[in-house]
């Protein structure tokens, strides 16, 4: 079973470029200025890091959820290394550090909502990991 | 040669999501209504098909530019056919169309620009390749 996806990216001078999909909710993307871009919006890569951890959390605070977790608040710290010589200047390490706030928050429940996510529900982890070794650790922050 | 790239990924209610980079520039994650979300913004596999095309256009663009075509438009209809079941719901197959706009813009540069791209700069394609193939195309629209 399978569906398709589409995206539409659109040049808007220099390295502005906007993207939207089929209900025209868009992403915008520019370069930092050290690569001749204005810095208007983040860079593909700093997007495709922000996604990976974005993908991981919407799992997580679901599994979380639904095994009855107080979570009051919830930040993920992605860290990656990046090769800049020679090109392709991918990533050759991914951190993510979880920092979970709430009440009464378990452990075990957030270690285990951690590893559900990123071996087998995260999509963005599912193809990254092919390409890079992705580690991650955790906070709690007990309120 | 190597760098750091931070990101800080924050939860904002439901399936929201905000990240930002160490000089605050931000893009926003959301869910599709059938998955519970509020559609507020792209989801993170949108997001990483959108910054795979903006990736290789940020160096497409460029080669074009040092070859002196004469590019008044541009944009990638960029599609991708993903797995729904089972989890993760990878990408299985991604096409890249490009689509350029111009005076006179040379086949033979479009087509070198795209293979130097995708082949040797693309950070993005240099890590989604080892997951999932990538194909592409393009149409030169002369003014």
């Amino acid at each position: 079973m399978s569906s398709i996806k589409k995206m539409i990216v659109e040049w808007k001078g220099n390295y502005r470029l906007e993207a939207h999909n089929e209900k025209s909710i868009a992403v915008k993307f520019d370069a930092p200025k050290e690569h001749g871009g204005e810095e208007t919006a983040l860079s593909p890569m700093e997007n495709v890091l922000a996604s990976l951890a974005a993908c991981s959390s919407f799992h997580v605070l679901t599994i979380l959820k639904k095994k009855r977790q107080k979570v009051t608040g919830y930040s993920v710290e992605a860290t990656a290394e990046r090769r800049e010589d020679p090109p392709p200047r991918v990533f050759t390490k991914i951190h993510l550090k979880y920092i979970v706030k709430g009440k009464d928050v378990s452990a075990q429940a957030v270690e285990n909502a951690i590893k559900l996510s990123e071996d087998k529900y995260c999509s963005v982890g599912g193809m990254l990991q092919k390409a890079v070794p992705i580690t991650s650790s955790f906070e709690i922050i007990q309120e």
